[in-house]
């Protein structure tokens, strides 16, 4: 296939996650078996809807599965618990695509020795060189055995603390110098999935809280190698319709006197976010967009609760005070009642088709396109969806050209 | 003063209201009084932000009140009554606005003889050509009394029934001829009062659902006339979030099945909504909204109910029933607790400056830049609020020139 | 087995059910033989609570089930459609179950000719002294055939157009010469159904809001038969928490302003009180609560729309709007989102074990102890869902003797 | 007046408030005369209702009001602070009762001593034998300069911190030696509060979540004087509807899961409560309800947050997730909209009124027939709101008689 054909031909791509027995992983994976089997529809997907959907992405039958994960089980054993728990998954799609799941599971390797920052960092049972070796010899294997042209590892791990940001993470040489100097304090998995990423010339995103692409020593790596990469920390639920609702406060300059929200979530996130340290970067990301975007801040403060009895389901509440005309005060509430999982799974494999294609026509750096993806999306100031949103829908345009834009979502063109 | 002084000189504007002592039209008054002693705030205005707030318009100093009602009361009664049931306005407001108020009431003429779909076509006292006339000798003596340079009528009275759809409604000679003929079957007040408005030189604001600047014989008249003009219904609650909101399950590729809004109101207009044929207009322009930033029809009832102890207070409650990802069914609520009055009045003050603005450029026709005002925008298709709002944006930026733009509410320049 | 062993030891007990093949019904059999194989617990039923606990009721393995229903289905074609539509019950559970389900459908007879209210009176294909004797036979061969000690007729038919009540309906003679009369225009099959249970020697339970025993005609027969009897109108959702929370506004002297209530659900008992007509009975049994609670009446409508896609699961928001102190207006709003047919089918399944046990003691007449479980319980003042529920601990307590009650759910006695 | 006519005929009553100048103090001094004044209702008290309005309690007028506050203010002050942030006085009101609130602030002493949990114990201007001293003298010449007949102390002063529980408070005697040893870390205001007011032969109701009337020290003490007394806690929001509710998932056997709270506000109380070590004994208060009326303890977190925003407006927010037949999880959600304040000055009011009935008629101890008012009712085991109030209709019903009873809120008699 010659280079003009390849632009226009996508061949097979990797999907390598970190985390890949999470819940989210596991639905990302079964679900897309499930839409390949027609059991259900393309909900969720952005990457369907036009104009995204006039590009010449990868389509679903071509996306093949992988990654690591710390703890050993099977991802039929996690889907099953997602089915009991969670009642996402049906009895009859979980049977048809036992088999599917079941080969899968040869491609996750099992690593527990990446969990430093729980298990401590002295009993590690290898250097961070060495762990890194073993994670490129991974994605190889991956690589090579499913022949895929391309692989997109994906950060879907838990959240982690935040270590000290240090000058040597400014340089990939300061970088290279803390992993040679087995930093563990300052350095943490996330940062060690990106970079060993980078280094295996795969696309990286980080749909975590957690270190990575936003990193000057990372970037400088991701440049170097002509790579796209983008994160951080998936926008899903709650923060999703903040960055929707709030610029309509702004725009009719109704002063917003307090936002305050509530989380319940009882999945193994809510869990870990339990943790005041683990929380701490992800309640930074919530809580930052209503001052991005208002411009001022309002009391906002963001509570998550780990409810177990809720699963997957995650419960989140919004009080909005705001004051209008006359400085008279009024209020609005709202309640979101969605499953983690689900929000998150079909916009990792819209990124990931999104990054492939950036890759095959040679973009590389932040794919500020994807920004209405991210809480904090890397190098972007702008905070509110739709004008975030705009920007992959301009991304579109651009590549499609004028002839074969066709009828967008959205214009905004006056007649 | 010469042409181009003119153009950054806005001279006394003159807002002169049908249903002048209606709830909304007292608060704007009032409220305009308050700004002025340095009551209250400026929030809730728009034109006070940036970049619209860099335009040469109007300031509050020059605003002048008048206009008509069909039930004979004061502004005083009326401000006192809102003061007692919707506690909006306080004690010392009042106190320090009486004297002016009493004055306005001056410039509001009372004239029962404009309500016959109330009291039945026969037994009116005037023809309507003489009622036009007396109408247009009242704007006439409303404008030179005040010495204002530009009157902008704005419609503020109840919820009509709606009338046919006639051939003769599509052109001017025709609507003269209905009029002439005292075709009170086929031709509402708020008819009468755009043709009255736009024959008198004022510009026009159709803040209610009824029937005005979207037949073609008063756009023909408007043009004819260089006025600028806009409409229908204000868009101030709950269409208002659902115009913010509908889009990001658009966007998300998250199917609606169902969008229920519940809307329970005390005031007046909760009483008028509460006759079916009185709100089939308003849910109408209500119900459209959804289908048409979705591009398909979910279940989407809209129920209006009066409840009388609310008073001007409205609370909304939505439910959205949505499908996302492996077609998993998922829920979000809202509501909403705002005072209608309150939302209301400052987009009158917003859209009357901005249409002084528009005329004293010599801009004539439908301001489209006002979508985002509307829940039933004339003329513009798009339903969702930020590319509707992004037209007066756009206006303002194209006014304002690069160099003076400054720093806008949004960019969405990628960076 | 003599009196007084039979007073101890309940035998087999026939349930059968006027709309067999409606969801309730479905869920209530599939439930009870979901306990029985040790699937479920028994979370919803009140009759496994102390002190009600402590009588000789029924067990769940003597329960058999019977009935009839105008549309020709099969048990398992309905739960299979609650499974796909609802998902509240499992694969598991309908895989182990099927076999046992398939047995059921033999005792379930399909009489479309009870439906004349929908088909209109004149093209019956027999006489109601025919149908009667028709239903009288199968209820027979039911008893019979499955050699039960004591029949349990429940209504759970879809909601009724109500017929005038006229002075024949007032005595059982009367009654029986409408019957003979053939005047369906005065008799509902809800009337048919409780004469005929009662002729048979069953106990009688109306779930629905259609006529039944409240007739001064039905109570004659079923003092004359000796028989006990109990309704109308489960009360399972909304009504339920109006009546738990109502009386904490009576006792703290808090005025109720407004009491709305919108009720959204999509199955079948949505879409017939969808109709104007078949609502009414349940929307007066709705709205009465509130009023007969506070001693006034506040502003209470009550909404019930219809809104397909939420299937089984009712979503109900109520909004309560009071006065206290100082006369400060403030508000309370609820949602409750519940699956109607898991909260009914306990329901009967206690009210069933009730009535064996109040027939098996001799007792005849209407059980007010049974008034906690219906929206407007025959011949009882009291609305207040604890006040009622008391009337059950006391029956409780009455049978039981001081000796064996035991520690009760509650106790109101002074340390 | 003989002892007979005493009995029927109650005096001048004085309401002696530690924490005088608070937000409930002034709410409660200012509706009193607001009633007095005809300017508004008798809502929120439950002393007017039948059958306890039958009892002859002391009237509106009869009431006198005094009492210590830490921080000097005036009443007007506090009033017009309330005013403007809470809007739950009107300016008439205000304008109309000044004077006579002006006459108050002489009844009330600034004694900033009182606040050593604050301020440290080692900088104290006085012993506490002095302090009690001067308390006891200042109730004194409160009691003989209004002639007052009885007087009520209650404690409104803000959360404390709770002090180790030592064997000394469980006698008199051991409390004695404790205030002799200015053993401040042992001793709160709170039961400094207590002590005195039984010192003084004045009732005691403790009105917040400070210890006081559960010490067994002070219980002996309140024996002694024959003193009625009554706490803990003022059961006024969202725990009040918990107590409503939560029994009803209990009658109907329906298992919670979670029964998650967040309460927002944001006035004296919220900003005290903000301080973990002071919101410790509240929140154990608030969580303990669920556990003790369900018997088992489901996760039930209760947030409260610090909204400056809202004022005395608090806004609280509950999810109840629970499993009801066939183990299907369903939920409930409840959002409350009431002003503290409001809400707590009336049971004020009431209890006064009872506790000095209580006293006229000779009875002494815990008042449990209070137990309704209170979050955590000294003595009581029964947590749920309809059981705790028929104690005080079976006090009141005790006191009337048969023949005086009349018609009551409830009756539980099947008819």
């Amino acid at each position: 296939m010659n280079t003009s054909e390849k632009l226009y031909h996508p061949g097979k791509t990797g999907i390598w996650i970190a985390g890949a027995l999470g819940d989210i992983a596991v639905t990302l994976i079964t679900g897309t078996l499930s839409m390949r089997h027609g059991l259900s529809s393309r909900s969720g997907l952005c990457t369907e809807l036009p104009p995204v959907n006039g590009l010449s992405l990868t389509s679903l039958d071509q996306l093949v599965f992988g990654g690591v994960d710390i703890i050993d089980r099977s991802i039929c054993d996690v889907a099953e618990s997602i089915y009991r728990n969670s009642k996402t998954f049906s009895r009859e799609l979980l049977d048809t695509v036992a088999d599917e799941i079941g080969l899968i599971d040869a491609q996750i390797a099992i690593m527990p020795e990446l969990s430093w920052q729980a298990s401590g960092a002295t009993d590690s049972s290898c250097t961070l060189v060495q762990l890194i070796d073993r994670l490129r010899k991974r994605i190889r294997q991956f690589r090579e055995h499913n022949g895929v042209d391309h692989v997109v590892v994906v950060n879907l791990t838990s959240a982690e603390e935040s270590t000290p940001d240090v000058p040597e993470k400014a340089t990939l040489e300061g970088l290279q110098r803390l992993i040679a100097d087995e930093r563990r304090d300052l350095l943490t998995p996330g940062i060690i999935y990106t970079y060993t990423a980078l280094l295996e010339g795969c696309s990286y995103l980080n749909f975590t809280s957690n270190s990575g692409p936003e990193l000057a020593a990372l970037q400088e790596l991701a440049l170097r190698e002509r790579l796209p990469f983008y994160g951080n920390d998936g926008k899903t639920g709650e923060t999703l319709i903040k960055t929707a609702l709030a610029p309509l406060f702004a725009c009719r300059n109704l002063q917003v006197l307090s936002w305050e929200g509530v989380n319940m979530l009882g999945n193994s996130d809510g869990s870990t976010l339990h943790d005041p340290t683990k929380r701490a970067a992800k309640l930074a990301n919530k809580e930052q967009v209503i001052s991005r975007i208002l411009g001022y801040s309002p009391h906002a403060d963001v509570a998550i609760n780990y409810v177990p009895s809720l699963g997957d389901w995650k419960t989140a509440w919004d009080l909005i005070h705001f004051q209008g005309f006359l400085d008279v005060r009024m209020s609005m509430q709202f309640t979101w009642q969605g499953c983690d999982s689900i929000l998150a799974a079909p916009l990792i494999l819209d990124m990931a088709r999104l990054s492939e294609f950036a890759w095959r026509h040679g973009e590389s750096g932040p794919m500020h396109h994807l920004a209405a993806f991210f809480k904090n999306p890397v190098g972007v100031e702008e905070m509110a969806f739709y004008p975030q949103f705009e920007m992959l829908l301009a991304y579109a345009h651009r590549h499609l050209g004028p002839e074969k834009s066709g009828k967008s979502l959205f214009s905004t063109a006056v007649p």
